[in-house]
């Protein structure tokens, strides 16, 4: 018997249960309605959205979205439901799935495989199930699972040997660059093996630091994937099953990596300002690439109306960079301010005279230049309510070339977790699209114009040679020496390694930012501040005790 | 046969192999020649310190503790070594500890009962093990255990009923206030369940949000404690047992609740500063409780010569806060500036005339105050490498009554897991000890001093009505609900509740601090900053759909 199913990619508010339910109603209404679908799968904990995080120790919040299941049960008919929820059962909470159906809870499943690695905590809040779960719909032998079990060996196959034709999978799954050919190729090869299809319904949107791209897909008994909604935004789409074979294929296609990466960052931003209630964004524009990169996003998520374009030049500051400043803000056509830091500077060094001096000038003179600009930011986004973004890329936030409280000052940094010179691919890719960033920007030299004709080169390795370096340590968890060895040379890696060692603090206190590698800082590296560890040959680590 | 067992209660540097097993060599030879041990037993994870956090998803971190291990059973004979290592097995991880004796390993045990809430995170890095075990030495049968396993119902039982006489248990058992009676108490009643003795050892020390008590303790089979190392200091000391009986019974006076939370306070500014190498620590003294507090707990934890206070008045502060401000640094003898900071918020002011025309002052210029002296005070430490300590208190956190980049800004928050209230008590408590913070400190209303004839009151309820609202709502979850049906108004407990939750964004950012409750910002409480959850009862969350 033919069997509709629909892939409801959705996008919700972390904890917003009475929001959530009525939107799981609305797709859920329309997919009956306008898709004539007989069942409709959900992302992964959709009651609550994903990652909840320590919400879910809220007796108050496990209650009602518990209660919410019962109220979506009795509020939908002629089409069945399949939702995730935190399910609590006694004193334990299960990662679960129901499917509703006139009314009643057709079947249950507890997520078995708990990750508790990278951005995830779920042992820290569930307990695992141990049970595959299989029901009928419409005489078709239906299975569930969620997230990482279909990345684990064996819960698949367990499910088809339980005796599902077909299997659904609830998820939220957060993005990185290259996540969505690894996601696809992993668990079509589970299928493959396993020889069932499998329907892939994915949250999308921006929760914090995370971004879920969608990309739901359903593939076939063989592993080819025969379906695929879009990438970064929310759809409702349906697919047809006749005796397990699906009758229509249509396949999003897929963004560039690099599209990838641009779309994410965009997507962030919006939902970022959207979801916090933001009346848009500011930011400080220096006529460098990355804050021109970052107005460019910004203005594509929000609209030119909403963003607002501060440049506050110093004695220091090149003519070209106010000139390349004004022209980023102009062609995109975003209101600007000029407002020079000097009387701030000089205040501020009049005041100081006495307890300086005697002492050289150092990085603490830079450093009241980049936190003057902070208290102008601030001051702006706390009168005007808009978000501030920093500009800062991951390049900087690992060595810690940045100014706390200075440039690190905002409430989100949505370039924190991209690499310099993935910077300038993305100014490239942005600019092939519509002319926004003078050329110039992309190819002078970087500076951060605190110092008289300071470059980045000055204190850090060139970045061609830098970004690799960190990702091998910081993406990778590679030694110092694995890094020697693949070619580096030892003085580069060893700076390198420290000053992100010596960083550590500055990054704790950065504002969050847009994950969009396989290990951005913040929820999902968590090193001591406090520590001693410097690397080092385990044969050399030791003197002998005398 | 008599067995003399030393206690190592002992201070690590987390991710310092190097110096931490000279540090457990040195013991070692101590606990043999002076003490006449025969077994010396060292913290959970002694040859890292605790916790490493992600140092521990590093091969090379992981190759040098486990290499550590083989070096530190080759050079010292004579004594057995009990040490705690993460143990790599293949491609497993155990949170081992293992007995070295005469260069060989006389046996190993891996921690079965892995904590993965408040701030652990031990699911994350290891897999738990499954046998009891317990070793001969010296004609005594001894069982291992880790910290969270004699937490646990049945593990020490099942230690026993394997052939152990006395079982010994490592430990990184963090404080708060409160917890060493409720860790003994439950320990206590498990040995006396079981009717074995139980020599207990824990970690000292501060490690970024966390202080380790010490507090090391041994139970007879009675569950009485027979002995109790110091708290909050380095001690190895030795305990015979003979025939499973304890020789001799020394137990250490416990401090008063207060005064071991002040003692946490200063344990925790000396090992933040010392082991981040900071040349001492610097302050905003404001006049008010909060500073005043801070500036003497730095005191006694560093002393005078290393403190330096930075008084920054403006046109709202008024002439008794300068005098008292004077009169804290002066009784504790601490090198005072005072700085105006009326040039700085005239330039800012200044600058931002044009962009500010036509709005009304609002917490924007409160907050412009605030970061002018953020900025000032991160200048002097940047200059001269002091650590700046933030002087918010837990109330203050909560609400977020407190201004990011501004009074927020600095290295470390000492007080910003305690509640106003418990700020007084602090202060009483340190005032009795030898008078330091004027009494009109203490007994004058509270008030940020940014606008005319400002209080705390005029924003925030009472804090003796406000504290105990927060730790319903903070420390235990409760909900709304339940805080209001506890007694408290239903506004004062909505404004509490809403600011709390609105003011992650801030707490993100915030230094860490000194974790002394039940529930600390930081690792221990993992909220969303984007949270659509406001709370309410599971009845009227939903509107019935159309």
């Amino acid at each position: 018997m033919p069997l509709k199913i629909a892939l409801a990619q959705t996008n919700f508010l972390v904890g917003n249960i009475a929001a959530n339910v009525e939107n799981l109603i609305a797709a859920a209404i329309y997919a009956r309605d306008e898709l004539q679908a007989g069942l409709i799968v959900f992302p992964e904990l959709s009651i609550i959205g994903y990652p909840a995080e320590d919400l879910l120790l809220r007796a108050d919040f496990i209650a009602a979205a518990n209660n919410a299941v019962y109220h979506l049960a009795d509020h939908v008919t002629g089409i069945a439901l399949v939702v995730g929820f935190p399910e609590l059962d006694g004193d334990k909470l299960y990662n679960s799935a129901v499917v509703l159906h006139q009314g009643a809870i057709l079947a249950r499943y507890r997520k078995q495989a708990l990750p508790n690695y990278g951005v995830f905590d779920e042992q820290r809040y569930f307990v695992p199930g141990n049970d595959s779960c299989v029901f009928e719909f419409n005489g078709t032998f239906i299975g569930l699972t969620i997230c990482e079990d279909v990345w684990r060996e064996g819960i698949i196959e367990a499910t088809r040997e339980a005796g599902a034709e077909i299997i659904l999978t609830l998820n939220a799954s957060p993005f990185n660059a290259g996540k969505i050919h690894q996601r696809e190729a992993v668990i079509c090869r589970q299928v493959k093996a396993a020889g069932i299809p499998l329907v892939y319904v994915n949250q999308v949107g921006g929760q914090d630091e995370l971004i879920f791209d969608g990309a739901s897909f359903v593939a076939d008994a063989q592993g080819e994937i025969v379906f695929r909604a879009v990438e970064f935004a929310e759809q409702t789409s349906v697919v047809e099953f006749d005796n397990g074979q699906l009758q229509t294929s249509i396949c999003a296609p897929l963004y560039s990596p690099i599209a990838c990466v641009y779309q994410a960052l965009v997507l962030g931003i919006k939902d970022y300002v959207r979801k916090n209630g933001f009346d848009g964004a500011l930011l400080g524009l220096s006529g460098g690439i990355d804050s021109a990169l970052v107005l460019a996003v910004a203005v594509d998520a929000l609209g030119a109306d909403k963003v607002e374009a501060v440049l506050m030049p110093s004695r220091y500051t090149q003519d070209i960079s106010i000139t390349d400043a004004e022209l980023e803000a102009d062609a995109l056509g975003v209101r600007r301010h000029t407002i020079s830091i000097e009387p701030a500077v000089d205040a501020f060094t009049g005041m100081l005279a006495d307890v300086f001096a005697g002492t050289r000038k150092d990085t603490t003179e830079e450093n009241i230049q980049a936190r003057c600009r902070g208290v102008i930011l601030m001051a702006m986004s706390n009168k005007q309510g808009k978000l501030l973004l920093t500009t800062g890329n991951k390049s900087e936030m690992s060595v810690g070339y940045a100014t706390l409280y200075g440039d690190m000052a905002g409430g989100f940094a949505p370039i924190k977790d991209v690499p310099k010179l993935l910077v300038y691919q993305l100014a490239n890719y942005r600019n092939a699209i519509s002319p926004v960033i003078p050329e110039r920007v992309i190819t002078r030299a970087p500076s951060a114009e605190l110092a008289p004709d300071q470059k980045d080169e000055d204190s850090l390795p060139p970045y061609e040679v830098l970004d690799p370096i960190l990702e091998r340590y910081v993406e990778l968890d590679q030694s110092a020496e694995d890094i020697i060895a693949a070619g580096f040379r030892p003085e580069d890696v060893a700076r390198a390694v420290s000053l992100v060692d010596r960083n550590e603090y500055k990054r704790r206190q950065s504002p969050p930012g847009i994950k969009i590698s396989s290990r951005a800082f913040g929820r999902d590296r968590r090193y001591p501040i406090t520590s001693g560890y410097r690397g080092g040959d385990a044969s050399t680590l030791f003197r002998t005790p005398s």
